[in-house]
């Protein structure tokens, strides 16, 4: 099986090397991921500005996985793969993170990880991305570990239809299984912090804080990540609201 | 009637400033725009940067709007707005647009202006995004225009429930009439070409084609654009296959 990782905190991130140390034992792996930090990215894509990728030397920690880093956003590094090192044959899966803090809930439009698995979904090419509740750079990824081999095949398994992606999260400390979820509903508050430069000028830097609309829910990924679960929620790239389509004619 | 505008392409691009004559028609206009262009920036935010934003003189063709720029993506500007100038008071309405360029079919995932409308869904802030599918800066709005404001008209009236908004993309030329429509399937193809620097280094800038998966199907955006339909995709920002939790669990 040809696996192809991605995510968006950058190469060497702590999360990314707990994640290709585990799919090395499923495939070959490659990747190919942002030289530095993208997060926040969304699906962004990088418009008419040069993208460059750069091989690696053969890293000790898995001598058997080709390492690329990508001067684009994790969008680009996947659309760069399928043109270059995919170009002839598709990669089985795509794997993105493990992403350090929560893609649950509305963040997962925000998120640089889940674009990339957008991408490989809009490609027809299984994707799950894998999230810690933790945006610590030495966040500790043992609870969530023994769960991405198995998670991985049971959901490579169930054979998702076209468009369809995971998006996986898990709480920081110990683990009491896995749930099927669905997005909670609730938006980001309180989000710019206003400054003054030295000189006298004003900026803004992004802050906020999660308002949970449903906090009672217990079938959405918040309440799931609140209660020790690792939380799999099916995405799909189709936005449309189907009902509201035969409505509007 | 409070009216927030922004678009991808930055203030001053020909299609917002069409949108915006529009809307002074309809109410109290605030245009918070980026002050360069931001296409295929999605729902990116900008994490850990100082954001800027900076109001305008009085413009003469819109004495009545309210006009800033801002440094940051089209998601931030709305987020921008929402903590400072409509602090107090949410908008009524966000308009985004209009893009020149579409955001039909999968480009919805990749799109600025529909990011900006996601974040007012977010927010619970009706939000409809206008797009015509031409990419000059001097691109013809005139046909589209007249449609612009009894469709934002009718698309108030329905009154969306929460964290939906509307996805609205013209063709060139004269025009049928609208259709509701759901996001075609289709994925871009040959997105990577390939340069040599002087240096002899590789690099790549984005480009494609696309590539429809249901030429044939009649209810779908690429459908009503192809044959002279206003296609109007009512979008979601809950992405979740609800299908899929409940056979998961």
């Amino acid at each position: 099986m040809d696996i192809l990782i991605t995510n968006d905190d950058g190469w060497g991130a702590k999360g990314i090397v707990t994640l290709v140390k585990e799919m090395v034992v499923l495939g070959n792996v490659t990747v190919i991921a942002p030289e530095s930090a993208r997060s926040g990215q969304s699906n962004a894509i990088t418009v008419n500005m040069p993208i460059r990728m750069h091989r690696l030397p053969e890293d000790s920690r898995f001598p058997e996985a080709a390492i690329y880093t990508c001067t684009g956003t994790p969008s680009d590094c996947i659309k760069l793969a399928l043109n270059t090192v995919f170009r002839e044959r598709k990669p089985d899966l795509v794997v993105s993170g493990i992403n350090h803090g929560s893609n649950a809930a509305i963040n997962v439009i925000y998120s640089g990880t889940m674009g990339a698995c957008f991408v490989a979904a809009e490609n027809g090419i299984p994707a799950i991305g894998f999230s810690l509740c933790d945006h610590n750079p030495d966040a500790d990824f043992s609870f969530l570990k023994p769960y991405i081999l198995p998670l991985t095949r049971q959901l490579l398994q169930q054979k998702a239809p076209y468009g369809v992606c995971y998006n996986i999260n898990a709480p920081i400390g110990p683990l009491q299984g896995t749930r099927f979820t669905r997005q909670c509903r609730g938006n980001w508050v309180r989000e710019m912090r206003e400054y003054t430069d030295p000189n006298g000028g004003t900026f803004y830097l992004l802050t906020g804080e999660f308002s949970n609309h449903e906090p009672m829910a217990q079938d959405t990924d918040e309440w799931a990540l609140g209660h020790g679960y690792v939380s799999i929620t099916p995405d799909s790239i189709d936005m449309t609201v189907h009902s509201m389509v035969e409505l509007g004619n």
